[in-house]
């Protein structure tokens, strides 16, 4: 399967990597080791020893650099071999492990795997996230038994709310209605939908003046490629401006593990009641459970009956709610082929709509 | 795998489908759900939403209809698109699912997944099954690992009983020694073995006037396309006719889950203690036993030496007792391939022996 | 996968086929039966009868001979079916099993899985495995869900014990400096290290004059076709030459279950302390500990970074410690391309190195 490439995906949440950790995951079908240096930098590099191919995790930190538990090769930051115990210690040429550029913002860790220079001007702002106290804020790591397309599909297309999710963020069928507003850009789509529903959305109602009363809302998520959806959602009555009313400003994103397996990232950050530590850790739990309890049963059903078939190939019949899902699964596609004629030509773009 | 498509296989018992339930199985690897109407009729369609390809099953019924959990839309029996929430509620064209005839009679629902329209005169008259107390029948249904023609071959040689089975249907070594009467017509295979023993068979012994002296056995068993063997067993005694002597009318049925796994359904009717429910429930597990615990780890043994490997290609070295089972076998491939050179004449009957 | 096939491989322990047992194993991915006959002889075939391929060890033995479970052929020690109780009972010309022979040494069962004729000189002499009591030596099994060259790896290169294992045997960084000497010849590798440190082995230094000083050590491993290694290993302190001081002369053995799975087998005798059964016993136990969790994690690791990828053809950057067991690799690739071309040319020896 391929995937773009020269871009930044999430490796890890920043709370995931601790201070004395050989962190490990596989990122879109590589095994990644990473690790704090002493001054709390993280690295990454393949979890694979040069030398016989062991998993680099196995083995040791001794100040920033890392000893294959195997061998003993010891190996500095820039993957570069420092360290031979064997012989006369001759360090050969090629012992070097490839490193993967990393840069830790809003509390992730994003990890670029493409053969370019790695452009940290590519990573989208989601400065937000960092705006406000830790107690107003969640981050949280799902494992995911589905190709990552198929939750961005989902997040894209928010009238699933109206029929999949419970109570807590229930929009009580307001939103498959509303055909919502899609804007494409060279980079980016984006959708909005405005509704009115009674009571508010169960999360935010609490929050608002009247929670029993009606509310006018709002929906915007904006996907960037990889994988990025950056979901803003709001709730106000009478003349409030939805600027002043309650809201959250989300980040959801997914990492390919392998083509049918995700690492799934979310982060969000409310505007209110931001100072309570146990609504918080609540909150965050709630929105996990809707994910993994009330959305995966239904994507991994999805994933069951499409294995590793292409979506468009299987003819699915598309309607007004679809638009910003398939214009992200086009663009991506677009760019991913335009990625593999740059390498060279030779991997012709119809490879990755193929069945595997 | 090709498999014969246009004919009736059973799909499930009549008791498996309730009256609110969605049911599903995978049948000829397709993913089938199965409900009730109101009146009671049982329906099927495919397992897949049109429009995002979500399992049917995770949604609800609604009157005689089916609502997909993901995005609401909702399907008649006929698999027509009747609702769509989203926008205007423009019903696409193509919102529709792939329904599939289905007859229910004598206790299992049966379906039709082939392409040509439903036939239901191909299905066999298995009527003695209806013919009686419901205390003097039993339905029962197995999941195996292993393909389908393991089983039919399992059934079509019934010497294996000799060597195979225990006290409660063993025919003591009398059967091996004979070579069963075979007749062939060109839907189906017969075969009759007759035989003495001492003690009778134990599951009719008791209802034979001298449960320890000789009895005179017989046993029939009809195989028709796809996968059905009727087989009835007697027993007399002296100078009493089969016919007025103790017995059981039996269905073994198979159907295809995937190449390797297989529904295994049963039905028997006794002609003696026909109203003791007791004696019912208990003979109906007595026969499940047998089949799951005593065939069942020769069958999976095979299942594992042969693979996918086609049964021919492997040279079986084959003997009087195999007449029966193989000529089921020969008619098979025969009916297949002449389905699939109607389909066309692409796929060439030699595809479906090869290994996977 | 191709395997060296006209060899000596280890089927079993001798302990693991008891006289009354059918002993079933998959060896170079092909279900084998055995057993032993009434004078102790053990016997191997094919664990597949040829009527309907039922696997031979779910029958039972009559005498020296196996009597299938599913139809009751039964089949003497050279494979021929001796009786057949259907119909007439006559013997199919094919009726017959593979056999394989054996050789029981050593403590092991050893079988020749060629098509060529068996010949018994090709199992090398390792007869002071059997050169004491019982007491002093100990044999195991293990099953690894590891290539078989990934053991014999581990094996061939002694430096890792300095880096993987824990106190028992500890060589405390002492291997890895010396280059070992290498010697090779047309059927053999042989390595030897040897070195000075303090404390001494563990598993050896409470049989030492000095327990806590220094000792001098050496190793000595002889790789013979197909996956055998001899592995000696002694201590002497003083002006005591090697020949008088303690030590202990092993067997690792692996044979291929599949292309993934070895079974693992280990034999050691000891010269020292040789009528201790508790001793016998712990040491047993330790040795097996430090393979299964100290060598198995990292095996295991290396098994899932190449999955079936060719170690060659991921360019392993090699040092000094690698000699030996690289030139094992290239010595049984030779040997496997050798067959293949005496087996008909057809069959390139590259396509053994190529990924599944």
């Amino acid at each position: 399967m391929a995937y773009l490439k020269n871009t930044w995906y999430v490796a890890a949440l920043s709370t995931e990597v601790g201070a004395d950790e050989l962190f490990h995951r596989k990122i879109l079908g590589t095994s990644v080791l990473m690790y704090r240096k002493q001054d709390g930098t993280a690295v990454a590099m393949r979890d694979r020893c040069p030398h016989r191919f062991a998993p680099l995790h196995l083995g040791k930190k001794i100040g920033d650099e890392i000893v294959c538990h195997y061998h003993a090769l010891q190996f500095d930051c820039s993957g570069q071999c420092t360290h031979n115990p064997h012989g006369e210690g001759n360090i050969p040429k090629a012992a070097k492990v490839q490193t993967f550029p990393l840069q830790e913002r809003y509390g992730f860790i994003w990890i670029w795997m493409g053969d370019k220079a790695a452009d940290p001007g590519l990573l989208p702002d989601y400065s937000p996230l960092d705006d406000g106290p830790p107690t107003g804020v969640g981050h949280t790591y799902m494992h995911m038994r589905a190709n990552y397309e198929l939750i961005i599909d989902n997040v894209m297309d928010l009238s699933h709310i109206d029929h999949v999710h419970g109570e807590i963020i229930s929009t009580r069928g307001q939103l498959s209605p509303i055909v919502p507003q899609v804007r494409e850009t060279e980079n980016s789509v984006f959708a909005r939908w405005e509704w009115k529903q009674t009571p508010p959305i169960l999360v935010l109602a609490g929050f608002l003046p009247h929670p029993e009363k009606e509310a006018r809302h709002f929906f915007d998520v904006t996907w960037m490629p990889p994988a990025n959806i950056q979901l803003s959602v709001g709730g106000a009555q009478g003349d409030t401006p939805f600027e002043q009313g309650v809201g959250a400003y989300d980040l959801h994103t997914t990492t390919p593990e392998t083509e049918t397996s995700t690492h799934y990232f979310f982060a969000t950050r409310r505007n209110h009641n931001i100072h309570d530590a146990d609504f918080n850790a609540m909150k965050l739990q709630a929105m996990r459970d809707a994910f993994e309890k009330e959305d995966g049963p239904i994507i991994y059903g999805v994933q069951e009956e499409m294995e590793t078939t292409d979506f468009f190939s299987l003819n699915p019949v598309l309607m007004s709610n679809d638009v910003a899902a398939v214009r992200a699964r086009r663009l991506l596609a677009r760019l991913i082929a335009k990625e593999e004629e740059g390498a060279g030509g030779s991997a012709a773009p119809a490879a990755r709509t193929a069945a595997a």
